[in-house]
């Protein structure tokens, strides 16, 4: 194993971290809050940190870096961000308890928004910045942000951006990984500040404009409203916010196709965007119409909490505008089933993705079909592209891991002793999936917060091995993992 | 499609439920209930029925059935026989609704348990009787039964077998399909036996102990007492039930390869039985510990109580000692769990079976330990031989398709509209699984008759989907089943 330069990506990744954090500095320093020190000492220690371990001698001859080391690095790289990234809360005493700063920092670089946060009354300007900051890098990824600002730190970063990208193949958009990123990145800061100044145009202040719109591009899900975007009671909010959800949840190699000359069709002619676009819109007719009733026959109403609440949950984001744990059972297991799913490969939500549902609903057709034709096995095709049966094979082993993993995690947070069934299944889910709000006592009312300090622990885990889909967390837990070869 | 040939083989099965009503009938005369004319009509129509359809003359050249064809008529006998099996419940008005007959007689001959029946004090002996039969029928299958009483019905009779029989592989004792399904009715019969001989012993009734042995033999859980074992409150049934459910849980050529002589290591040779005993006893030992508190810190009643309802539930069958539904909530998940695992394959249980289980873990393994050496990919092994990679990836599909179903079934028995999340998602389960009780509305101490017509009609076709495995029922919904070809 190369450590020196394992050593030098991971400070890499902590030192631009410590400048992230910077923003949220000048924003504590603007509204003079008590949090100013806290942030200075945060992105003093995580740069100081992050250069040292950056600045250690290289050996030249071996800059080459094996796909196991690259799903190391990057889970040992979350690890490592979540633990700088909790400065802030700890420090300025929002969040005395490690576990609870931990807990926060994962979920925000994980862009899951499940929240142990209870007082949202204070002036924590700048804490409440850097945490919409993480929202921001965790979506895209900070290997892959990383690789934008270095791109010459390694050879083969292609596994680096592999390990924390989500979806079942890498699309490369052009063939250098650094450029890559940083085409990325552009479309990523361009999409935001779009939903930025829309949310300026509906008289937002720039504070709250600036905390939404991050939050909704990592396809987070942190307000610093304690009621969500439900504090702002604004129909031009939500549908904005509902879009725009909508539009982070799609794989982003299809806007830069867009951009560089197929115009609109680039979408229409995606088949993970079609069936992504079919799921979304079938769902909400669906719950519009469940939930009739529950608004009092009102179906524009009815339209709006239920377009946002369905575009909020598959694209993992994770807003409220609703108490959906009160809707119809119909409609929850929709947004149960819709956790499942989650969004596009490529984009910056969790869930199992699109393609992968896609191609797993392709494969059971078959299975059915081909009973008694043995013989007669058709290729799974996406795009008009034949599949190669060993990734079909992968996507369903990785449906399987992921289904496991949830009732593991169900299992696990139902140790901690205080929930019921439905609150650990639905808080499992919620927390590898990426989304933020379940059912129960972490229902959209409510937060972790009142999880011991085993459920916190066993949650943050749980969003670290989602948001890296299985495999880098796994392979941490192996002995191979740690052994020389 | 040998049109001909299918009409006779369903025209059997059908005159053969006919002649297993008939020991109901005897029963109802003995006890002079009320009951006799209604199972003296049933059996006498089903024989009629039956026998017409078998009689009609046969084309001698075409006796010989395709895969597909096999599974059609699985599936279309199966939802035939609860037809005519439904006939005892109407016309005794025990269960004067079509709907909730129906529902009841799928659940028997599924072993799946779960019940409509709200009313338990009046004196249905023979219908109460019928309904016991059904789950011995249903256990080990009505088509293996037609193939032990019938062997010469058709050509390449294992078709037929293997679309009704549990697991991924199925195993032939002897090179005839009907002798092999002579020696499971055979071994099926001594273990029933040695049941009731048991119950006999703990003081039960003659009538009594032969309506909960033929419930624990086909891993089914109808008994004829409201509160289920509970009404007996006694020790020794408990501890006979416990063992039995166990027992009927295990693979049926073990029983057998023990007997021609390689004794009690038949058993510990298996890898199934390994895993299978593996996770019964540390599940039972973590629930006796989760309860310990539940159960006054008395260790032994825990220990009672946990190990007959995890034995209940991982096999499948759903009796009920306990109202786990007041357990604490890690104990309750690992119920869930053990509903998605069932037992072993070539048993009379449900759910995806611990030799699927088994595999899908040493898959994942692999999947992780794989990582980064492409070139390295470990076979799977299954006592100690090398399972086909094609066996591999159709069972990770078949546990795919399986949790779909279960969230899929969900979602539908949430359209009945009258219960919370975790009662649909736990009925759907249990439907599937063939467990019986759930949890919420469908508890241990509830049962399915506050489902409405929908509810019971999605309820009874969860059940066939999990009995038959899926494919056979699926098979079904497709337009190709019901071409010329």
């Amino acid at each position: 194993m190369n450590r020196r330069l394992i050593i030098r990506i991971l400070g890499a990744i902590i030192a631009i971290e410590g400048f992230a954090m910077i923003p949220a500095f000048l924003v504590s320093l603007y509204y003079r809050d008590g949090d100013t020190s806290a942030l200075g000492i945060s992105f003093a220690l995580a740069i100081a940190a992050g250069a040292a371990m950056y600045l250690i001698p290289k050996k030249e001859k071996n800059s080459y870096l094996r796909l196991k080391e690259g799903y190391i690095i990057t889970a040992v790289g979350w690890i490592l961000m979540s633990l700088f990234g909790c400065l802030p809360y700890l420090l300025s005493g929002m969040l005395p308890r490690f576990e609870e700063a931990f807990f926060e920092a994962v979920s925000g670089f994980t862009t899951t928004g499940a929240t142990v946060t209870v007082n949202f009354d204070h002036n924590f300007h700048g804490v409440f910045f850097w945490r919409a900051t993480t929202h921001w890098i965790g979506g895209m990824g900070v290997l892959v942000l990383t690789l934008a600002l270095l791109p010459k730190l390694t050879g083969r970063t292609s596994h680096l951006v592999k390990a924390e990208s989500p979806g079942p193949s890498l699309s490369k958009l052009v063939p250098k990984t650094g450029k890559t990123a940083k085409i990325l990145y552009t479309i990523y800061f361009a999409l935001t500040s779009a939903e930025f100044l829309a949310l300026l145009l509906c008289g937002l202040s720039p504070y709250d404009a600036a905390v939404h719109s991050f939050a909704t591009a990592g396809t987070g899900g942190f307000s610093n409203y304690g009621a969500s975007i439900a504090a702002f009671d604004s129909v031009a909010v939500d549908a904005v916010i509902t879009v725009f959800m909508f539009m982070f949840g799609v794989n982003f190699a299809l806007y830069y196709k867009c951009i560089i000359g197929e115009h609109i069709k680039a979408f229409w002619k995606d088949e993970e965007f079609r069936c992504y676009l079919f799921i979304a819109l079938s769902f909400i007719l669906m719950i519009t119409f469940f939930n009739l009733r529950y608004y009092e026959n009102n179906f524009l109403t009815s339209l709006r909490y239920s377009s946002f609440q369905l575009s909020s949950i598959i694209s993992t984001t994770g807003f409220v505008t609703a108490d959906f744990s009160r809707w119809p059972a119909a409609s929850q297991m929709l947004l149960i089933i819709a956790m499942f799913i989650g969004s596009c490969a490529g984009s910056t939500a969790g869930g199992i993705k699109v393609i992968r549902i896609n191609m797993l609903f392709k494969l059971s057709r078959r299975n059915i079909l081909a009973t008694g034709h043995p013989k007669k096995v058709d290729v799974i095709r996406i795009d008009h592209k034949a599949v190669d049966e060993s990734i079909v094979s992968q996507v369903a082993q990785f449906a399987v891991m992921y289904v496991a993993l949830v009732f593991l995690g169900s299992f696990l947070l139902s140790l901690d002793g205080k929930f019921d069934v439905i609150t650990n299944i639905t808080a499992s889910l919620t927390c590898v999936s990426n989304v933020g709000p379940g059912l129960g006592a972490v229902g959209p009312v409510e937060n972790f917060a009142g999880y011991g300090i085993w459920g916190k622990v066993v949650g943050s885990f749980l969003m670290l091995f989602g948001r890296l889909e299985l495999l880098p967390m796994f392979i941490l837990f192996t002995r191979s993992a740690w052994h020389k070869y």
